[in-house]
């Protein structure tokens, strides 16, 4: 079978989201990066090209040039999926344009700026059923989608409470200085839009929690954290959730937990069971049980793990996969849809997750600005 | 120097707070238990005063008795400090007249089941003076008072985040049966007062965070869960907290956290590093530092520790002291303060603390009751 | 049922292990300290006695005044047991003339100083029958008992290999140093014997194997390191072991392992499963089963332990118990052995395992100065 | 700059070691796959090679074909590395043909079947100078390469003890049933050379002690278990070692460590530190120090790392990197070696380092076979 035509925007030089989309879609061999645009210096763009193997003919000048020729290519040839790994505030007309074009799309997080942008491609998509995903990466673990199957399985029954954090400290270092904090991009609302902590961050667990339990959050409080007046966006927050299983529980989200680098911790808790993970040792997965010793599963265990996580597990028991393996896997998953591979729910994150990540945004602030009060999450 | 006369009242027969309290009294010589009334029926009181060596001369018919014939002795023979592990219930009135005849008082908690019963043993005892601990026995543990010190030295700088975790699963397998949920005293208003989840566990993280970061709590917010609608009370609660150092944070408590057992978390993040401490592993305590490996503080090292932890640990580094060693050392610091010795903050739990305890319980069921909004904890 | 009259032999002044008999035998409300030599010097003794709250008219002027005295008291007042917690050399001497006297004796590890004295004591006790105890703390913990009894009940099979540690680094800021090497006690054989490592470490993990396992080691090859010629006793030793199951292992001691406390893990391999356990967080088991996820056993658990364990753990799971709890195991073993009340094998070390004890430090210190070699551990 | 070109041999259909290599390959960009035998049945081969995207017309009936046609290219066109992922028994010849005709190799462990062979590959590189790389996996990942330049750089001292660790307990199902275990290939002598355990897995701690510390075995004392005596092949095994800087050291290695997935443990006490880290969690590495509190060493941080950790650590701190990512840093320095650009020692495992291997297995075993005696780790 011949390999899926993968198309590139950004992600060139020393770009860290460039390396790791590169190699996950390398990881099953599904995908083939036949052109894009990987720098908006052409010079730079062919010269990238060049180094990562990439036929310099299917480089284009810029992103309307990607589009224009791409789509004149015959079927076969042209490019079948796009990545999009460019500034946050380009990946709503870049993949609104995809979309209109017929291209399948791959945009990072966070999917547009705004919800309504994120409606908008929503809209789109509805049309012409492209397939559309959302890289939250850390859907892709392996125990994150055992996670996910023991729950729809019933292992631990009815949910009756979650508790999610996702705790970092690098902003500490620059939020006591007047001067640093007035320079990060990530604070400028110009640039990073209504949210930092919440957008950047937040946004993960409010997914994670979504994804993993099959339920949605229905209502939601919010007390976000600026720590001085001077700092538009928020840093730090704590949102109170309810979901429509009628689960209640707590996303955490900092920017200031001083000294973490990238503390995601889940936990899940049922009638029967609950299950806890956290992504720095993600290769195990917490079973507990009223009245019966803790469980640890690991993936890679034929034995007892489920189809779904051995399907992303590469080698076997006791070799720790890690994020790019997390990545490869949500690669495979757009693959296998491309090609209607799919064999289970949520082999990738989709638009419709995308959409509603924004429409967390967006409430969680609301929430917050008039004082800390209930507001829903319904879709509208 | 000759021991401290130390009455009980409760803790017979296997109660095992009884254990506990007595094992903690002996720990460090200063105690030696002269009488009480161990339990409400006079033979099983005195064949148990007989099991733990106690003169059987001093054991009593009820409470009432213990006062008055205690009282009439001269004060160099006369009881000290008596340790009330009865019901909840009691704890008011016995404390009270203890108080009120000038006895000393190693109280259980909760102290109260009002805050205006705890209001009133304040009043009292401003007046007379008598040394009066509340047994929050975790603040015992010495990397529990590690943290305290360490940051009233400055060592993580200015708090910004707290955030508290008490986590326990016991109500799980009683809470689904509407039979089995309807008997349990936990849940019942008449017994337990107007709060389980936050009223047991709640109010031992509150303290906690009051006692290690110095500052008090403000403003709360609540969500609380009572799971059934026939079920009155609370078996799970977020609470959204305001200090008035500025901090900002969250106290988790659950009894339906299916399969944690006594899981009680304490992560402070300051402006200059974060401390994080595990109930269930106590003699590990983590300083967190922008820019720097994690270290492990462990309890015996003369050559780091403060010496407020030295003095509350009792062999050297890597032999584990555990929970009976935690109260222990509550019941050296109320030694101290008897004999005048103490040496430095936070030796032991007073009353003031419980009172703020008792606050916290009713202005977190209000918060809730209200609708989720802030409200005040100043004192009144 | 009146107390158990204990005498206790050292542990004055601010004697650690005096602290932690002391703290033990309180624990269960089974044993009076009545009487002892707690100092050389007499005014001490008298004033710690004060202290501890013992009559003074039972502190002696020295050993042979308190055997005199109390053999010649009647049955039910002289002592009944008596704790050795004096220096090593002493323990012979002591041990002998109590056994020889009729006293119940508790004997701090090492039992003697060499294998011959041990056998003496055994002869001796052969014959009156008297309950002695060799206080190897750490068969104490709750979870080590666990293990015991689960392996006595095949839960893991057929054993067939053991790997045991016992890491401490305290001697390395003494040892690169020829001037602080030649002054520690440890290492002057006159005082510590044939053997430093070996003989106050390593056989704390030979008792462990032999208790969880109930087998015995029938042969062993060593290879000890002294690290400088100047320094004649054994820093560091590594002993391969042939069990009498026909198991293999391998024993490792170190007194070199820098930054090391107390690192003791236990690994028992068998057929059907392995227990592993670390001495630092002591209320952790795991267990291992081919093909299932890992088990964490914790105490307390009535639906799951063992009653081994339940009856030597006093608070309901979550509370963590620590080395005085250990040690309060022991001496409830010993109080229950003089009562007649022992319910499971294993509830407190005997003299036969003091002196299984020092025949490994021999045929140790033996194998490897006979150029590593193989040597019997039969006993003869 | 161009891509390197590579071949493989070996690694096609479901073989996780091929998927291993490959994306190991891509992740720096440095390769491109031009060819290869990936299979023995040549449809299969095509078929495979259409799969990953290699181009059909490289690819090769056989070995023999392989090298004819690729040797007779243009030196700007033929393939410049060949990675041999063939069963063990090939290994040999096949990277001999490939040295004697001027390509670089990287081979898959065991290098060869015996240390002969093993020095026959070396007498004929040494010279070609061809770069040849053995890849021992563990030694690529960040951390274990943080310990290798920390003891470099002198943080923990002389070396005066080392212990590792690597267990296994997949035979445990197999080896207890005649039948089973009479036809596991890694049983046979015939297929899997003298030695099953330190053959397979042994030598990876041998390699990664000689490889951390930058000192070699000088003899070794060994005893190997076989368990039962139909088994030819040892199973299990400890080795007691003497390094030439004066260290003595522990080698334990098993397949019977019941449960046990893949534990590398590895630990290296200095003078003035100690360093630790396990396999399973391989971002965590322990830094021990007298009298300091432990330190955590996690990968990715500019502020603390070595340059060297940091050169294979591709994402920000707090991203886990696993095995994937080990063998992609030793592809990347096989790739610099062949550009010439190598800027730090053990960027990959050299042939030096496989023919060590062998001999440490051939040495192992004949101490067992001697009767557990020393026997010198000299080249010879």
């Amino acid at each position: 079978m011949s390999k899926i035509r993968l198309g590139v925007l950004g992600g060139g030089g020393d770009s860290l989201i460039g390396v790791l989309h590169r190699v996950a879609s390398y990881m099953y061999d599904y995908y083939e990066i036949v052109g894009g645009v990987f720098n908006p210096d052409y010079e730079e763009n062919v010269k990238f090209a060049k180094k990562i193997g990439v036929n310099t003919d299917r480089v284009y000048k810029d992103f309307d040039e990607f589009v224009a020729v791409e789509s004149a290519k015959p079927e076969d040839e042209r490019v079948e999926v796009v990545s999009v790994l460019t500034p946050n505030f380009l990946h709503y007309p870049m993949a609104k344009k995809l979309l209109e074009h017929g291209f399948n799309v791959i945009c990072e997080k966070p999917l547009t700026t705004s919800l309504e942008e994120a409606k908008t491609l929503q809209e789109i998509q509805k049309k012409n059923k492209a397939v559309f995903a959302v890289t939250y990466t850390y859907t892709g673990y392996p125990m994150v989608r055992e996670m996910k199957e023991m729950i729809a399985k019933g292992v631990i029954g009815d949910i009756h409470k979650v508790d999610l954090q996702y705790y970092q400290g690098w902003i500490n270092p620059v939020i006591h200085d007047k001067e640093k904090r007035s320079q990060v991009w990530r604070l400028d609302p110009k640039k990073a839009g209504i949210s930092s902590c919440i957008g950047d961050i937040g946004t993960h667990i409010f997914n994670m929690v979504e994804y993993v339990t099959g339920s949605e959050v229905s209502e939601l409080l919010s007390d976000l954290n600026t720590l001085y007046e001077d700092n538009p966006l928020d840093i730090d927050g704590s949102v109170l959730i309810r979901m429509d299983n009628k689960a209640k529980g707590i996303l955490r989200a900092s920017q200031i937990a001083t000294g973490d680098e990238n503390n995601i911790t889940v936990a899940i808790f049922g009638r029967n069971g609950a299950l806890k993970w956290e992504q720095e040792n993600p290769n195990y997965l917490y079973l507990l049980k009223d009245d019966e010793p803790r469980r640890l599963i690991k993936p890679g265990n034929a034995s007892y793990n489920t189809e779904v996580s051995l399907d992303g597990t590469k080698l076997p028991a006791g070799h720790p996969e890690g994020i790019f393996d997390a990545m490869g896997n949500i690669y495979r998953g757009v693959a296998k849809a491309l090609r209607g591979e799919n064999s289970y729910n949520g082999e990738f994150p989709t638009l419709y997750e995308g959409v509603r990540g924004m429409l967390f945004i967006e409430k969680t602030v609301e929430s917050n600005q008039n004082g800390n009060v209930w507001v829903s999450m319904e879709n509208q």
